[in-house]
């Protein structure tokens, strides 16, 4: 199998297919305009400038545009850099597609499409075993093709519905070892929680803030989504406001943009689950490119901490 | 004209009619029953005790009855408190009702009600207009009726519309001062800014709030009627969505329960003016009771500061 | 089945032998003497004053003694209060014992003592394997005595090692959800987290610091013993450091005891399934007393909060 | 009528005389020095480099020089930039001078100086009257000159004085809709409030602080003022506290340069319309240069936040 | 020697002359005034409570009174109170003064005087010292009388004047360890430190704020006299401003009360030394009635930490 | 003698052999390798850029060696930088070595050690000098060698114990100024409380932090080998477990790395000397370089201010 962009090291020569993620223009200190593309294939991404360009070249290597690439792999103050010797736009003849080059999450949209219907399955209470129906089938294209987030964790595509299986089966394993919880709120809430990201988000590719994204949020909009849907399907009750509560309390505080704190036992809970799997994507995802014995590069959600990989394991 | 509960000073003898506003049981030291009791009439409230109750006493001087009290005002720990010598609950004979005792806006409803349909009437901006205008239709007896909040400020009846009246003053005053502001977004924002209230608290006697209140918020509630006020009304494009961010912003900050801080120049405003108003209203009531010279209670809602009343300010 | 002491309802009469937890002296307002009690069975404890005590009564009725009470549940500022009609010392013809009426672990000892046994027995990483099992030996029997508090969470009989039981089957199903956890580290880090405590605290019995708990805390205790468990084994090495280091960063942050943060997953981890064992332990202690459709007492642990019973949870 | 400098687009050629606000010397990467240049004309300021520079370069483009220069507008890292393409100094026979490239207040001093005079002249406490008046007379050159920052708010040649004026029309209003306000307080608070800039500040060009400014601060400075004036008045008793106190109090908190917290009506206000102005100045200024439909630059001192500008803001 | 009030134990009874030093009066739950004391000698204070008051009981037993005591002292929830059995009021025959109540600083004025002006003798800067030598003399006799503060610490006659003597040799002994210090803008510094004191608390006894000090503060009214002063004196330039900084910035912090943080290497050694002196004398106060073995009572000025005497410390 | 790096001004060329304290690789933006050099003598350190690196170059200019270098002193955006033009690495004929390169400690080794082992001789708790005395024994090499931090205060060789001499000066000072503090557990805390650092840092040349002292911290090392010795020298009691709270709590606080904050006495002193020596040196490194009417560089150790040296402390 071939080897992917970030699993050559520095000195190393690469000549690879890769997919522009973001390019923008620059002023060199010779006056002359220069490109900082950020290029990626599954493996992740790494910086490249691109020096002395025309506005030809502007056009060519544009953000989402697929080129090919020789050139070797450098440190740069501590980081991987790919440093460009030829660069070429991939034609038709290449046969490649932006596809290849996205990470997605690493179960196929059926098997958990498939998973989550089992839990909806599941649920005993009526109200909201349809509501959550419902709003997932509303938004099933998006839900299974977006990232959960522009960055930090689960940034790749499908990624949502990932982190919403992940969860699904901590939620599990704590309902059973808690018989107390209540099963059909946490699943809910879980499969619901972030669900308001198919209209935050402007889709897996690219992915940036839509209007209503940067002005209402993904909180709102869920809980908004919950009672038109309630509405809809004349559905009137506790269920209703609680599952509301839930979504909205998610975020676990209001400096963290929950208007609402945890005051149901399964918003808690479903406010730690949610900590516990992205913080377990974002040390994973960071430990993965660390050698045993070393520590990682700072991960930003984990109050920029940097972590240790110990050298016993390997 | 008769004088009021909070017109006598400690020492003084009165007899008088007032609403019971809270009356709670107690066990006193020597093992038997008393209520402590919160008095009140148009002028404010005072604490008073009832000593060794029975069981009849219990059920007569309960919240929201009116009784007849001769006693004394005394000082308890630099705060006044009425000292009961007798109490008897008051008889159809009477000829009082609870509205008597209740502190009310000092404008009446109607023209409350005229001053705010001349000020949606001003609106330019037809979306921004309808919505306002269904909205306070839909809730206007609450509306007219509520007060703006339980305690800290404009916790009269009619206090809700009372504060939107003020509010658009102010709001007028600056939008003649400063030109580019948006008065239709910021007239909008101030008449629906605290509408959730009618949902979130439980009326205007006794007020406290309902499930929908402590688990949701009327910062949620208000954003929900909008959009379905929207829908119903065929209303899409951006003034929704800026409506609502405004209405979500109001609070100014998450720790303050506002999901979004304010990203648009109204939404800020509108966040200054319903500080500004509060305050002077809570600053308004803690001095109106301060004498030239002396520093008035601490006021919760301004960080618990004392405010010094300037002894030439007569 | 004998109805328990928080299974009565204001209002009702009981006749119970209980067990003092606290006594303390007060001056009445009358200038005599009286006793504030806090009295316990198994269901938990309720206040009571004693008026009028003599000093014999202060002796006789002192922390840890048994008496037998008539009186009656009465209501105290919305919290449940007993009052006392008559109390004697229980005496030997009564054959009642303090074990009786303390609360424990739901699960006993042995069971406990051979659950943990049993991951201990699945850890492959031998260092870390006698490290943890040789300084469980070495505390055995304060370790499953001992509560995990002095208030707030498990705070009861066996509490400690009933919230390491709870612990290990949380970090077991978080294993086998992301595999790339290491297992033994995560493992020897909940065994371990708590053992301080055997130092920390005096003991099941009206539990308070010793002078070690309150100037060194557990997790400096636990570290040592740690280190000096290690050299005991003839054990180096990088294993050593990180177990030290799990245990050290388990509080999570400075501001909450640890004098690092998680810098390695497995402390991560660690840290969030002890806030969430602790955080379930609390709700489930809350919600138990609380009715459907009604609010919890405040949890002090959990940021003051009061939680909501759904009326649907029944 | 002439473009200015914010006016042209990115893309478009440029040839103006503009004023070099400062002048940095750097090394470029080849060894070369290069100068960082900041020029102004009454629409704003962008920044340029100049390369290979000589020494006589060096003298010739200092700050509070004037330059005519050709060039292109262009984008860099999404601000725009000025590339230099000729550059010459101005000359006598240019015609040119440094007052026509500084932004200045809308409104002229004149009509400033009037308009304040007219608001002491309804000030109805003399010793207040006499306070205020004689100090603004006293620093009344440099009042009406200043700016009222280095940077964030009012920061152009009269921009003091023109914030004083906006205030007291905002103070005007208030005291209108809430009567019990004391509005002699209020408008000797506002004219004096940023007096001591006058002495924190070097001047309206190339503003920078003094030692005074730096040391003291111009809360403390004008608080000294308004003692020594009152002395040389012969004015004593409370309005001197007081006014002493709303000054020393504007900036609302300890945190943010207040000794003491506002703790007199009139000082709360003070502070909240000092803000309020403050504020309108900064969304006023970001987004007279932001296209409706997209968001403005961050706004620092509006907690870095980016203010978007509705697409029916036309 | 006769025993003090504190050097009582619990269970003993005391026969005692003790100064009032507040009363308050407040109603019982059977309906009869009393008064709260607070009583005091040199060793310190107790509370007690007087039932059943008649109103020239109130007029007798007010604050600054000297009255006779037999009583016991008690337990009262972990602290100690006087039981009061008798009580009249001291007359001329008692021939008792309150001077001899009240704690005092343990070196007399003169001595404190003397050291004082040695320090300011010493100082080589003629500016700095005749402003420092002209301030105290202006100020003495309140200077050597008042406490250093209302409570917390050095909150006893003469206080003030300890404090600073205190200091003096602390400032001193760094002086000496770090030569590169200047030696005369500290002395001047602590010397003037709280000499605003002087106007901010209304006297040795009793002590409150005056309204100056609750609305100017003793920061603000120093920085205020150093600056007339100077004037006074024809003294200009820089030592003053750096002498009013190094007063204003004292405190440390703005949340602290300083309206500049320290900027000058004097400033911050000064704001150090005023924690370190405050700081011990809170703790000795505090162990002073610790048993070895004990921790003593909460501190509020050291974040209400509770210090420990150990046991070897005898 | 010989001037010394810091010693030239901007403009002056240098002829001088420095140490190459750190040297990073990068690529200019014409893609070419470039070094970016940290040189130093005992006067300080400058940074400077060699451009067109070779491999070889990469060898020969690498950390920990020296150099021989003609150049010039530039002004680099207001801070001097080292402009090279030409470069030699130093050889054994040079006849130099870095010791001569690196900043030591203003008292020689000799001279500390007898002072330390003083103080150590006027302990009079048998068992606390014991201790402290075997602990300094066992680490005498580092402890007299390494810096007392990475970066920030004390930061050269020998910069532990001189840190530790200068702060037994001042805890000798405060234990004659207050006599009832403890100078045996002062002293041995002073002596003790960063020993933990020669197992935290590297050493004294290019000094990082080991894998312990990222993880575990010298504040946990140092409280271990505590409880070590103590076994070792058979010493139990009260006494080691004050020394370890004194030296676990010596930050202050949980946010600054302190597990439990002062709980003794003594504990608060040492932290309040560990911060007035350190602040000492912070200031007197950045006010060495600022001239007399100047501001001195930004201290990060002391909230990132800026000194203001008076132009009269010349």
């Amino acid at each position: 199998m071939e080897r992917k962009l970030l699993e050559f090291d520095v000195g190393e020569s690469v000549e690879l297919f890769l997919l522009i993620k973001s390019s923008v223009k620059g002023t060199a200190s010779n006056g002359k305009p220069f490109l900082s593309l950020v290029l990626q294939d599954k493996s992740g991404e790494l910086e490249a400038k691109l020096w002395d360009v025309s506005e030809s070249d502007e056009a060519s290597y544009a953000a989402e545009h697929i080129v090919h690439i020789a050139g070797d792999i450098q440190n740069y103050r501590g980081r991987k850099q790919l440093k460009i010797r030829q660069i070429r736009k991939a034609t038709a003849a290449d046969n490649v597609s932006a596809g290849e080059f996205m990470e997605t999450a690493p179960v196929n949209k059926d098997e958990m499409a498939e998973e989550i219907t089992q839990y909806i399955f599941e649920m005993k209470n009526a109200n909201l075993q349809r509501i959550t129906r419902s709003l997932l089938k509303k938004y099933q294209d998006k839900f299974y093709d977006y990232p959960a987030a522009v960055r930090h964790h689960h940034e790749f595509v499908s990624g949502l519905s990932y982190h919403v299986v992940s969860m699904l089966r901590l939620a599990k394993s704590i309902s059973d070892l808690y018989p107390s919880v209540n099963r059909d709120l946490l699943y809910a809430g879980v499969i619901l929680h972030d669900l308001g990201k198919v209209i935050e988000l402007s889709g897996p590719v690219s992915t940036t803030y839509t209007l209503e994204g940067n002005l209402i949020g993904h909180i709102s909009i869920v809980v908004e989504e919950v009672s038109k849907m309630a509405e809809e399907l004349n559905i009137e009750g506790e269920e209703v406001v609680i599952l509301k509560h839930i979504l909205l309390a998610h975020h676990g505080k209001g400096e963290w943009g929950s208007p609402k704190p945890p005051l149901v036992r399964e918003a808690e809970i479903l406010h730690q689950i949610d900590l516990m799997d992205a913080s377990m994507n974002m040390m994973e995802k960071a430990l993965r490119h660390t050698k045993p014995g070393e520590f990682s590069e700072r991960i930003f959600g984990l109050d920029n901490r940097s972590f240790y990989r110990p050298s016993f394991d390997v």
